[in-house]
């Protein structure tokens, strides 16, 4: 067995909720039987548990290719759709334009991002746990001002409009609200905790291994409820404007058909994030000890 | 420590993949530092890993009562809607009434049922194994007349309507014949892995161990695309019977509110279902031995 080789993802049988335990306080073995390593360098070449063969190299390869098309492809299919379908962008002097901004920057923000944030904490094996950490919050962070401003341009659309639309009563702003406030909520609560708290390792080690399974669980549940919000926005809109004789009944039938593809590749992107998330594995499993310290 | 308690669920830092590794063929211990117990009456007894606190109790407890009360009231709020909001059931003879089973067959069939198979399946911790197999088989297999007639409805509301309805036109049809093409597929699988080869039991361990996170991972994504299928298919509804005026506008407010609710408790049940099925323990873990042979 090679010991050198760096495999990407656990055999099917690997310990998930393992990979979810905050590394252990520096100098405590988590394990009975395992030393551990003398320096970070080697914290993937001595963990032999880890040799993977062709298939799990071709299943990680697969899961990080079709990952990528489809949380890119949706935000270009949703861009596509608005530029070609819904005359662009405006911002305040036309509430219909300023509208479209609504479904992109959420789709950027909640989808796009935030996908891209969590398969990245959970493949990326070749860089220090705390650069994954803070790219999982950059990611995580440049998805809040386009949820911000997601957020405000429908709130202007609708109060714009004439007459002025109800906010907050259809099921989709419910679930859009639950989802937004659980997101701020993930946010704060895992800056805090996984990097603030980094400050006091040692003493902070108990409150952290409790967190992480909790925000990686509420995370995933948060993901899956940005897309059901997101498929209850886009069949609300798609019902709508099924009536609405502004378009030819031939540009209608295509925009249905665009809406009802992005539907399918957002439930695409919620099985592969969910399925990727249960099969892989996080930088630093419990089995490895990283000697991190700000 | 008491070793003669039964714990119902692991603490956070427990394998959630190990649960799901199908038990070891007999004689074959999966970890080194445990012996194989002697007989199956000491299987949870010797598992001296599971002792569980007052906390542990209150958590699985919560999730039970939560599920069950969540579950079992999306399916009484469905009826309260359809009986007292939309004139009841019919058959043939009426498309709009028999339009109605639709969705309270599939409420039952997909979620309440299957969300009671999924979680017995994880949280039932008193029985035998194979016993526990055989409920979730039942619980799902009781889901298949609700499936099939609730598809039929639709099909059959659709075209005696004046003038027929497109079939499979919307988002939510084609989201809903996935999900039913990945139950059927799920149905048969399970069926023929987890009960039938447990004929060869020793020959067949291999394949049977490498089935069960696949079944497990897309048995959740199943269940979760079911959910997203119902809440489409409320949206859709509502939407399309908004400027219905049928009914009256206050009875037509309190009808978007009642369907905003199912969403709502369609969305917690999600919720609890994929925390309960990440935070519990499968009636086997990896570390019980047990000598079932058909």
């Amino acid at each position: 067995m090679d010991t050198n080789s760096v495999s990407p993802l656990p055999p099917p049988e690997a310990p998930l909720a393992m990979m979810e335990v905050e590394k252990s306080p520096p100098g405590t073995p988590t394990t009975n039987d395992m030393p551990p390593p003398p320096d970070e360098e080697k914290r993937y070449e001595e963990d032999s548990e880890n040799d993977w063969n062709c298939g799990s190299w071709f299943e990680y390869l697969l899961i990080v290719i079709l990952s990528t098309i489809l949380l890119v492809g949706v935000l270009i299919l949703t861009l596509f759709w608005i530029l070609f379908y819904r005359d662009g962008f405006a911002w305040s002097d036309n509430p219909a334009l300023q509208f479209n901004l609504h479904p992109t920057l959420m789709v950027a923000g909640f989808i796009t991002l935030s996908g891209f944030s969590i398969l990245l904490y959970r493949l990326c094996r070749c860089l220090k746990h705390i650069y994954v950490k803070l790219i999982h919050m950059f990611f995580h962070a440049c998805a809040i001002p386009c949820v911000a401003l997601g957020f405000l341009s429908v709130f202007d659309s609708h109060n714009l409009s004439e007459p002025p639309k109800v906010n907050f009563y259809s099921m989709h702003s419910w679930l859009g609200f639950v989802t937004m406030g659980m997101f701020v909520l993930q946010f704060v609560v895992g800056f805090f905790s996984f990097l603030v708290l980094l400050c006091c390792e040692n003493r902070t080690y108990k409150c952290r291994s409790i967190m992480v399974p909790i925000h990686a669980s509420f995370g995933l549940v948060n993901f899956m409820l940005a897309i059901a919000t997101c498929i209850t926005g886009l069949v609300e809109y798609e019902r709508q404007n099924a009536g609405n004789a502004v378009l030819s009944s031939r540009n209608s039938e295509i925009e249905h058909y665009i809406i009802n593809a992005l539907g399918i590749v957002l439930v695409a992107i919620g099985i592969i994030v969910s399925v990727a998330v249960r099969r892989s594995n996080a930088p630093a499993t419990a089995k490895v000890y990283v000697t991190e310290r700000c």
